[in-house]
């Protein structure tokens, strides 16, 4: 708490940071998968897209695999990567790799890629036992429904799943973490507005995709981050309703796969 | 427009900056003024309130008068005035020449302090002939209407009136810029969402009046303003429908000085 | 609760009717006006507008007033009324007594009668000690305000006090109690809708005010008003639910005597 | 337009009715099921469930279709059937017939049952040629997700589709028929409320399935749907921006087959 341009008025952040509600979602769908794979144990998992899920997840699947490879186009989405004992592998390189026929045959692969990402060519020729796509879309879009082709990338492997994630009653255009983070603090923003002596609500919310994918910045991303939520000017301490608030929002983040 | 993660999604900016929502709203706010006075000439007008329309009404009404001073209880609010021609004085300096009777004999005062602003003793000093006060309050709020006072500050002068801004049928607690900034691209966010093929919407707010008032940095705080409202990841181009949807929630902004 | 079109959904309604909401209301109101009237004891109360809360209103002021006479255009209101130690007049009535000078010379005004109602000629005629006037203007908006006249109204008496009625942190445009009704029970919708295992939501509304004003029917009305205010399409039981958040709305309503 | 308590005041209804919106939303249902169909044609068509689409989907179908028989558990729906070319059974007959072997031997069904409707026993008896199943499921939401078994339904038949119905970028919690209209025009409300000088909005229903499924009242039930969409109070004739608001929201439905 600080005071505001007065004293009448006191300056209030949310205990919860951004980074917290990235890690609420990354963890929903790190558990989506685990159960859809009841305890299956697998020789070598890929996973394409390092961002912003993709780190987390790999991370939950080191220890029923033998090998976790992380690809991502962006070689310097390396830096994303917290859990040592993660592989990095840059596209171009999985692409040489395959060429060559040796190090690489996945049993399980997971494709996080979303709109415009991974070709089906390489899913094809990876052709694992398990496949997980992550569907892109969130509430219908007609435009999105239109350029994703998730129903494509699912035609490979033997057990394939659509990993899907949704906000309970409210709109999110995409299953992305990004978006649900946006969408969940704009409606908190909302609901907090209408307290009883509130003046106005900020959301701490940037573009932070451009720190991580234009300014290839991921350490200042991952600073970004964390920052609280919500800024509040209010007349009374607040702090638990902010809270409160985001809470509720993000328990309505859903995530399972479905079986194809 | 660039790309954002892949090539199948852009990032839009509106072409609206905050500083222009803000430059639209104090300029209501002056022309409230400017329409109330009537084309009346003064000697002296002393606005209380620099931060965020007090540098801008004064530069509206220096031609008016032959002299223009802006009182703020903060001294390094003197960097956000503009206008040379404008005098500044910090409240210090004020009631240091109230009690020596000398230079200061306003026949204007407009009080844009708001909650916990100025108190009704320097106004009924100053007894001007004509007497503006902003009210503070937005929509209604019973604690933020329990901490006005501007019926009491109201009780000076021959010619008194009272400065009321509302966005038309939406919610704001306060009249003040900076919440109809924010409440104004909140809302603008909410509409582009639901534009076909509009992934993401991003409302580039931060709390800036720590900026100015906890910082102090006046410079670094008018340079943050100097930012694109909206950010918005898309399949489509809409650029168009960013700014069209920012200038209608700013066309909602009335402000009125309520003859008393 | 009865099922829905298969025993997989059940129908529910909730408790609370619409005639509850409008009670709560009228009884703010009348709340407001006897907090303002500080337990004075008046010889005569004419109260205009007898529709919606002026019937509630001469009941509460009838125990510190000799005579409460309700003065509406529409002689047919006469059947709003259910406390039969309240006298009723229509307009024409009224001005003929105002002709001859002889019964009406009433201490307490109450004007509840809003966009359009009675003159300021009549109020002028009448000159009562205590005058209180309802403000029909709601939130702002620029044509309602254009049209109100309140303060005009407002020019008679020794104590003057205008009755102003807001959903906090809400939008209604008006005052009026048929217009908060009508928000609150959309805005619960709103919130119920939410609910997990909710399939639809209604709100038991229809233009109430045909049947009271156009079919002159105050009977049949005050039936209509006889409602469940919400009707819903569920998987769970949620009565409760239903009702909280009607309550939660219908709390926010504030009424209060603003003196003059 | 009628003037409403005071001639200040209008009341105004929207062209549209409420059953506009439903033959819109039922001709999006039909256009997809052709578009799926391709032209195809059909010895005997079977339709599971009447209400509120089935009708008029048989209708479109019946140039294909050497016999289209709409078969729903509640006898009473035969009344629903404004096409004399369809034949109407219900579920006793039909299971009566299917086990005698003679008529039924359908090349084509559409189960619009939804929610606890017909149970997968009997389309497997029918094993149809092309089966295409309704979704009922709308926006994500859990419960309603939990009970609904549209995958198990379409493990029939050669070519398989599921008719899917959203509202882009709005929240309904169901494809039916009756909760995209309700949805519709809760939502176009909120929009006209914000127009200003009105002072009310009303959406004009009721729970109309009570008519239909509880009265078994087919005739009241079309009368009920016979009724402008919504009525205004306002200062200005908007006649014009009801009927937009309720276009723009009806425009958002989308209804395809997504082939299985
Ligand atoms: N063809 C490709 N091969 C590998 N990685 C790709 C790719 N195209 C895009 N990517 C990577 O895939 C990610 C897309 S963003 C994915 C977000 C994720 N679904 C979430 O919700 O958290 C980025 O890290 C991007 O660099
Ligand atoms: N007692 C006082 N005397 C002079 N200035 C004061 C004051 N208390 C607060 N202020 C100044 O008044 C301003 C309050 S913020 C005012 C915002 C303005 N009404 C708007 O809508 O733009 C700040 O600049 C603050 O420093
Ligand atoms: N000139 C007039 N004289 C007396 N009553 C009038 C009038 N004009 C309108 N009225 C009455 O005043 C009422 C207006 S509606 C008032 C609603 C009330 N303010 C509430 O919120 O509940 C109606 O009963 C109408 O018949
Ligand atoms: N087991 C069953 N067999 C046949 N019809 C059934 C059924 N269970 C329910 N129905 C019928 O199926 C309909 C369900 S309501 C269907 C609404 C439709 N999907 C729309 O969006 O318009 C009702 O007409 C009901 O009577």
């Amino acid at each position: 708490m600080k005071y505001g341009i007065t004293e009448s008025v006191k300056t209030i952040n949310s205990k919860i940071k951004i980074k917290d509600i990235v890690l609420d979602i990354v963890e929903k769908k790190a558990n989506a998968i685990k159960y859809f794979l009841e305890g299956e144990e697998f020789k070598q998992a890929i996973i394409f897209g390092a961002y912003l899920s993709g780190s987390y997840i790999a991370h939950t699947l080191i220890k029923d695999c033998e090998e976790v490879i992380i690809v991502d186009i962006h070689p310097h989405l390396k830096d994303i990567i917290f859990d040592e004992r993660i592989k990095f592998m840059d596209l171009n390189k999985l692409q040489l790799e395959l060429r060559n026929k040796t190090t690489i045959n996945p049993d399980l692969v997971v494709d996080l890629t979303g709109l415009g990402g991974i070709s089906t060519d390489i899913l094809s020729k990876l052709d694992p036992k398990v496949l997980i796509v992550e569907d892109p879309k969130g509430n219908y879009d007609k435009k999105i429904t239109g350029i994703d082709n998730t129903s494509e990338r699912i035609s490979f492997g033997n057990k394939k799943g659509v990993l899907k994630t949704y906000r309970s009653s409210k709109v999110s255009k995409t299953s992305g973490t990004m978006t649900l983070v946006i969408d969940i603090i704009t409606d908190a923003c909302k609901t907090i507005n209408e307290i009883d002596g509130v003046l106005y609500v900020i959301p701490n919310l940037k573009y932070f995709e451009g720190t991580i994918f234009h300014e290839k910045d991921v350490k200042k991303f991952l600073m970004e981050l964390n920052t609280p939520a919500i800024t509040v000017s209010s007349i009374d301490y607040v702090e638990y309703e902010l809270d409160e608030a985001l809470c509720k929002n993000i328990s309505r983040v859903n995530s399972y796969v479905e079986t194809i």
